[in-house]
C-alpha cells in the first residue's frame, strides 16, 4: 500500500493571494471585520481557489452509500433495508439532499459503495461496490485491504469526476443505515476516547439503545486496540466503505487543490482520519454544521473546526453542508461586489 | 396619540394550520426531527402564512436611514456624514446589503427618515424625513410627539408596500452613524439595565470610547427616568428615527400578518420597543442571527429569541438577516418537495 496515489503530496496555497484577500477586505464599505465570518470565508475561498474573485457557484455533492455488518447488533432506529431504500430517493429527487441540490443549482450524484441489496445496477447509480456492506465490527474487521482501497478510490474518482466538471466546492455526503456506530468508533480510536462520551443516538436510539451501542463499540475497540496511531488501518479495522469512500475524497481534494465543505458527524469522522493519515489535508477542510449528534463537538474540536451552522442538524447525506453553501455563495459575492471606501467617495473610521 | 394605528389588533393565527405543518413533517423521508431548526422555520413559515406550502421567495427588504444629535458626544468611530454617504452606496449598489439584495433576488428600497445632510430629494431614496437627525438624548429627548409619530408612519408604509408587492417576508434594515448608542439607552430603559453590561462598541470603539459611551446612555437615562415601562415614550425620548420607523413596520407587519425577519442589535432592540408595546407582535418575528454587539444577547434573551445564525456579524443594514434567507428559502423546499415515506415506500424506523 506504501506507494499508492492516498501518499502523494497535498497542494500548497499562495500566501500572497491571501495578504490580497485580507487587504481587499479592509478596503470595502463596511467597518473592518463587521462581515464575520463571511469576511473569513471570503479570504479562505480566494486563497484555496487561487484567485481574486472567490466562488461557490458550482457545487459537486456526491452522497456514498454502505451499509454496515454492525447493523444485527441493533444499533440503529432504523431496519438495514432503508439504506437500500434511500438510494431509490436520492435517484428519483425526494430525499432531503436531493431537493436541497436542486434548490442550489448543485449537481448531486449517488455511489454504491457497498450496500446490501445485491441490485448493483441501479439507474443513476455509480457503482463503485466494495463488498455487500461491512463485516461486523464487534466481532471481525469491517473490511480487508483490497476494500479499504476500493473504498477510497471510490472517493477519489467522486472529486476527479468535479474537477473535470469545474467545481468550485466538493461536498460528500453518506447513506448507510446504523454508520454512527462505526463512526464512532473511529473517532474514538483515533482520539483514544471512551465510548461512553462520544456514542449518540444517531437517527433516533433511546437512552437503553445508546448503552448499548456504546458497548458494542467498547468490543470493537477492544478487539482492535492499537490501530489509533494508524488512520487507514483504523478505517479497514472499524470505518465502513462509505466512510473510507469519505476519507479517500477528501485526501484526493487537498491533493489537487479543490477545497471540500465538511457535513456531520459521518463525515467528520472520515476528516477526522484524512486528517491524521496527512495533517496538510486540513488546510482543504471548511466545516459546515455543527450536528446534534453529541460526539460530533469532540471530533470538531480535536481538527480546531468551527463549523458555521448550528441547527441541530442531524440528517446526513450532505444535507448540513448544503445548508451552508448559500453562506459560502453570499461570502463571495460581498467580496467580489461590494464598493471600496474609495469607489464610493466614503470617509473611513 | 391613543386612538392611532398603532394600536390596533395584531393578527391571530390558525392553529390547525400549523398541526398540519407538523403532521406533514413527520411523514417526510428523514428521521423525526432530523433537520432541526429547518423544519421549525417550515412549520413556523407555513402557520404564520397561514399556507400548506409556506415560500420565502418574495423577499422585501427596507433599509431606513437617519442621524443622531448623540453622534456630537464622540461615541461612533465613524464620522456623521458617513450616513448620507452610505445612502449613495446603498442606491449605486455597492453596500453589503446592496450586493446581498442582488444576490437573492429581493427587493431593496431605502428610506431617509431623517438624515443630516440637506439633500431631501435623492434618486432611489423614500423621503419620509422626520427632521434633520435627532436632538442629542445626552441632554434633551431625542424627537417631538410628532416626529415619533411620523417615523413610526414610515415603518408602516414600508410594510404596507411589501404587503401590496406580496412579499412572504419583511426584512428591516438600519443606517445611521451613532445608533447602537440610542439602541443601547432604548433596551437600558426596557430591560431596566445597567448601560455598562450593554454597551459595546458598535462599529469599532476602544474600551475607553466605550466606557464613555456608556456614561453618555447613563446620562440618557437618568434624564428619562420612568420611561421604562412606556415603551413608545422610551422610543421618543432615547431612540432614533430609524429605530422608531423599525418598530413601527414590525408592529404593521403584526396587524397585516407579514412574517418578519429580524436582522442584529439596532433592529431588535426596535422589535423589544414592538413587543413590548404589544407582546403580540412577538409571534410575528423571526430572528435571523446575533450580533457581535455583546448586548444582543441580553435582548434576544428578554425575547426569548434564538436567532439562526451566529457568524459574529455587526454591520447592520439588514445584513444579517439577508444572511438568513436561503436557510428559510431551503426549509420551504424541503418542506413542500420531500418524497414521504409511503411516496418512496420505505419502511420506518
Amino acid at each position: 500500500m506504501i506507494s499508492a496515489w492516498f501518499f502523494d503530496n497535498i497542494r500548497s496555497v499562495d500566501p500572497y493571494v491571501e495578504e490580497r484577500a485580507l487587504k481587499h477586505q479592509a478596503q470595502l464599505t463596511k467597518p473592518p471585520g463587521s462581515l464575520g465570518r463571511l469576511e473569513e470565508i471570503a479570504v479562505r475561498l480566494s486563497t484555496l481557489q487561487d484567485r481574486d474573485r472567490p466562488s461557490a457557484d458550482k457545487i459537486h455533492v456526491t452522497v456514498f452509500a454502505a451499509d454496515h455488518g454492525v447493523a444485527q447488533e441493533g444499533v440503529s432506529a432504523f431496519p438495514q433495508e432503508v439504506t437500500s431504500q434511500m438510494l431509490e430517493n436520492f435517484v428519483r429527487g425526494g430525499a432531503a439532499i436531493s431537493v436541497m441540490c436542486r434548490s442550489l443549482g448543485a449537481s448531486l450524484e449517488i455511489v454504491d459503495v457497498g450496500t446490501v441489496a445485491g441490485d448493483t445496477d441501479r439507474p443513476g447509480v455509480h457503482n463503485r461496490r466494495a463488498g455487500e456492506g461491512t463485516a461486523n465490527i464487534r466481532i471481525r474487521d469491517a473490511m480487508s485491504e483490497a476494500q479499504l482501497e476500493g473504498s477510497l478510490q471510490a472517493g477519489r474518482e467522486a472529486v476527479e469526476r468535479a474537477v473535470d466538471a469545474g467545481a468550485d466546492l466538493f461536498i460528500g455526503g453518506d447513506m448507510g443505515i446504523a454508520n454512527t456506530t462505526p463512526a464512532t468508533a473511529l473517532a474514538c480510536a483515533l482520539l483514544k476516547a471512551d465510548p461512553k462520551v462520544l456514542t449518540g443516538p444517531g437517527t433516533g436510539l433511546n437512552p437503553a439503545g445508546v448503552l448499548h451501542k456504546a458497548e458494542v463499540i467498547r468490543d470493537a475497540l477492544h478487539r482492535c486496540a492499537g490501530v489509533g496511531d494508524q488512520p487507514l488501518e483504523a478505517l479497514r479495522c472499524l470505518g465502513g466503505f462509505e466512510i473510507a469512500a469519505l476519507a479517500g475524497a477528501f485526501i484526493r481534494g487537498a491533493q489537487l487543490g479543490l477545497p471540500v465543505l465538511v457535513d456531520g458527524f459521518i463525515t467528520t469522522a472520515a476528516a477526522l482520519a484524512a486528517v491524521r493519515h496527512d495533517p496538510a489535508v486540513g488546510s482543504w477542510l471548511l466545516f459546515s454544521h455543527r450536528s446534534s449528534e453529541p460526539g460530533h463537538g469532540e471530533i470538531l474540536k480535536a481538527l480546531k473546526a468551527e463549523p458555521l451552522l448550528d441547527l441541530s442538524l442531524r440528517l446526513g447525506e450532505g444535507s448540513g453542508a448544503a445548508a451552508a453553501v448559500p453562506l459560502l455563495r453570499l461570502a463571495c459575492s460581498l467580496h467580489n461586489e461590494m464598493a471600496t471606501f474609495a469607489e464610493a467617495g466614503i470617509s473611513e473610521g
